[in-house]
């Protein structure tokens, strides 16, 4: 077991064997469930003695739904079901079911305790820490949105060996991430690990990479849980993969195109001499299996699109664009960049070689 | 100047001479305004100065706009304006404007600065002290909100001079409300005041009131800022306000609709025979000049429709109707109570006797 030390209230990260032991027992007399319905397709005979269907509210995760409009029948659906402020709220899904019943809980009825069964490899590894929902408004992605740790995780291991193989690929986007934070012995004791597995790795190694990288990651988000500082470092690789998903429309998953951000935030390093060509051809070679054909819809993309969509990223300030570069393994910094004289050159020429 | 003491940050409630004092100087570089329409109407030449229009947003400031349909533009029109997460939110309105005002800063980038100005008396003598936002959704009012606490409060008494006599009188059914909280004496005095400047009262007893009305109302909130007990006394009278204000349409005032709600509340309390009868009958002579005509709006209402807007109170749980009854000045109480057997009889016969 894994405790989160928050400023909200520490909350503790446990494993259990079956979505049907995590669902069971527990203190939720007053409880209502969110539930990604491709979960609720995947495990209709398992949920059923543990969902109550008129405590239950199905969603469609999406990007779309992470929005005001498809959210409010939402609202209105738990409120029908009866939840009020001496309720809470369990969520069981994904990264977009964890935006969206973070940002409920912590809105309905001025905030309610909420609890976390994470059900896809991103978010088991990554997301399901660190108190943050994001909302997408108009054109705006994650502008909206509010801090609320949940009261606990549940991880449920079983649930990643049904998978499809894209997803899969998707969650080790941000586990290399945090790994190549964390340093380099990490980071090849992982590379080594998943060389023994050619292809997808069984559940026990996938288990075991998600704690690590909860580890990583919850050194980053206890120094700094509202991301003032540190914790912008965990955005390695997000300036120009956010831009990527964009661009594409949504069509390349979020942690493939962490991984193309990652290569992309390398050769920038690289070419501004913050390590040698050597280490990004290296890095390049071993990402490569993880987002491969993915790299192609980028070399398709316009440059002048991918650029005006970095110029969008929230995490940008009056003086310029703000990248997290790097001078190799575990040493990650902020740099702030002029998109058309500095950032723009360097970028072009990352998509020239990128397929 | 009153400090509020918060559980997020402490924050000053300050007193200034005008709209401009308030307006001009202080630490704004990035903020964006979000200003009340009826403001800017009145205030339009002493704004222009203060007011650069490439950072403002206007708002028609009415019940439908504490909604996410209505709030969605008002997101994006502040983006648009620049408004990211090194910036803050300054808001100049009422009620209606603070709601929305707080719950926008409390979400846009997860949480921004904001600074409130008070534009009516309600606001200036009650709201504008807490850390509450309330937005509604479908049919259920006030159901999704935050706290999130201003960095400042500026009381600008100036403005009380412009406001219709209704809203004057409708801040002063908060002001009573908090005084008979107080105590005999507090509200005696207020009676005594409010005897001694027949009509509207002057602005310097207004502020009087105002600074009073806070002094009781931090006493609550800083013993109990989330709400979870001491401070649901707050609530007297509003159990019943919120019915009538609905049940009207909103065509009662909230203040006023306070005002009957406080009544009712107190014809329950004689009815169970915690005040005598002749307590209720001094308070609703005392009152009846600052709710007139509007009693005769209750009368006309089917008293079925005002005991099921009862039963929608977001503050209901599943034992009973929360209620805050009195044993006199000073003596309020929480009771739960059964609406058909025990509440519904009581509440028909003040409906009967209120016109």
């Amino acid at each position: 077991m894994l405790v989160i030390h928050s400023r909200f209230h520490d909350y503790p990260v446990e494993t259990r064997d079956s979505l049907a032991a995590a669902l069971g027992g527990g203190d939720r007399e007053r409880a209502c469930f969110l539930v990604d319905e491709r979960v609720g397709r995947h495990y209709k005979k398992e949920l059923a003695p543990h969902l109550d269907p008129s405590r239950c509210v199905w969603v469609k995760a999406n990007e779309e739904a992470k929005s005001f409009a498809r959210l409010e029948p939402i609202f209105l659906e738990l409120i029908r079901r009866g939840l009020n402020r001496s309720g809470s709220l369990v969520v069981v899904g994904g990264g977009v079911l964890q935006d969206i019943g973070c940002f409920i809980a912590s809105v309905l009825a001025r905030g309610l305790p909420w609890e976390y069964l994470p059900s896809t490899l991103l978010a088991q590894a990554d997301s399901c820490i660190g108190s943050k929902s994001s909302i997408n408004i108009g054109p705006y992605k994650n502008q909206i949105g509010t801090f609320h740790a949940p009261r606990r995780v549940l991880l449920i291991p079983a649930v990643l060996a049904t998978l499809p193989s894209e997803e899969i690929r998707s969650g080790m986007g941000e586990i290399i991430k945090l790994q190549l934070l964390k340093g380099k012995k990490d980071f090849h004791e992982l590379m080594a690990d998943l060389a023994a597995h050619p292809g997808i790795p069984p559940v026990e190694i996938l288990s075991k990479w998600c704690l690590r990288s909860l580890a990583v990651k919850k050194t980053y988000i206890e120094q700094d849980e509202l991301d003032r500082g540190i914790r912008n470092l965990l955005n390695y690789g997000h300036t120009f993969g956010h831009a990527y998903e964009a661009v594409s429309g949504f069509s390349i998953p979020h942690g493939i195109a962490v991984i193309l951000g990652i290569l992309t935030a390398t050769s920038v390093s690289a070419g501004l001499g913050m390590v040698p060509g050597s280490y990004f051809q290296d890095l390049r070679a071993r990402l490569e299996p993880w987002h491969t054909p993915f790299a192609k819809k980028i070399k398709a993309m316009k440059p002048e699109e991918i650029l005006e969509a970095i110029s969008r990223d929230k995490k940008n300030e009056r003086d310029g664009i703000t990248c997290i570069l790097t001078r190799g393994c575990g040493r990650m910094e902020k740099v702030k960049m002029d998109l058309s004289n500095e950032l723009g050159p360097l970028v072009r020429d990352f998509i020239a070689k990128a397929a």
